[in-house]
């Protein structure tokens, strides 16, 4: 049970959004723009980066959920659980290995992430919007994995669900 | 000089927003909603959990621009400035004060918060939506220091630059 009354059942940031309307249309607003839009890195990237935030976060309902839908996007369930067990060994390419491993800075702290990590994702063909682009998905994961777990909702444990649950995301987006 | 090349000398978040307009507008959204829109917490108070997670955090260019515009909301610098050195400690409500407890729980991990942390708050008269809203703001505010530091964005020494800054944002809102 959730830390505060929620007034509804749902898991998870779901039922945080649903809860307070105001703020969950800005939320949703800006997952749509950072995983979704156009842009140079694939949805399933742009998924796996906010799945090893969440699941170094160990938040359980964030890591999950998008686990689930970076394997939808990628098509790819093995590779997402190599990638959750071990990011600088997992066979992904040398740029998304690098901005793997810039998020994983942005994780302990912003102030972690050094001209070193920078240049080690340019000199493996990040441009300057992947790599900003890759710090906020880090950085508004590091927000949501807070908002879930700081008022206690409950992640279902359930593998069914998450799947569900990503095949739907990823026909209609986040907040639809 | 920040991290990547954003085309502007805009200091902080002010260059990042500039940069990457897409991102920008639900971020300014949400950052009205949640410090400014009406609610029973003052605007004062709001930015005073801005303020004290991103001093927590030791992002300089946040925790400057929030306790100058928690400063000009409350019309009281000392009382910004005994909060940052101790919350416990300063004379703010025991409403307040639990919020800010909370708030600092969620800085370090949303798992941090228990439910005693909440019954202490309800206890001494907090709502539910004032725990969401402080939670969210706690949460908020990890994902906007990382992103200011995590990009690696310079912040300027002068305070004269954040008091008028603050002005500005308590007349206009965020993004305008």
């Amino acid at each position: 049970m959730a830390h505060i009354e929620l007034n509804n059942d749902l898991p998870g940031v779901i039922g945080l959004l649903t809860y307070r309307p105001e703020t969950a249309k800005p939320i949703a607003d800006l997952a749509n723009t950072l995983l979704r839009s156009p842009g140079s890195l694939s949805r399933g990237e742009r998924e796996l980066i906010a799945a090893t935030v969440s699941h170094g976060n160990e938040c359980r309902f964030c890591a999950n959920s998008h686990s689930a839908i970076a394997a939808h996007e990628l098509d790819d369930r093995p590779l997402v659980d190599q990638v959750l067990a071990d990011p600088a060994e997992a066979p992904v390419s040398g740029k998304l290995r690098a901005l793997l491993h810039i998020a994983e800075q942005v994780r302990v702290s912003g102030k972690a992430v050094t001209p070193d990590h920078i240049a080690v994702a340019r000199s493996a063909g990040a441009t300057d919007l992947e790599i900003h682009d890759t710090v906020l998905i880090a950085a508004m994961f590091c927000m949501m994995n807070r908002y879930v777990d700081g008022l206690g909702t409950f992640a279902p444990l359930d593998p069914a669900g998450y799947a569900e649950a990503a095949k739907s995301i990823a026909a209609n987006g986040y907040g639809a």
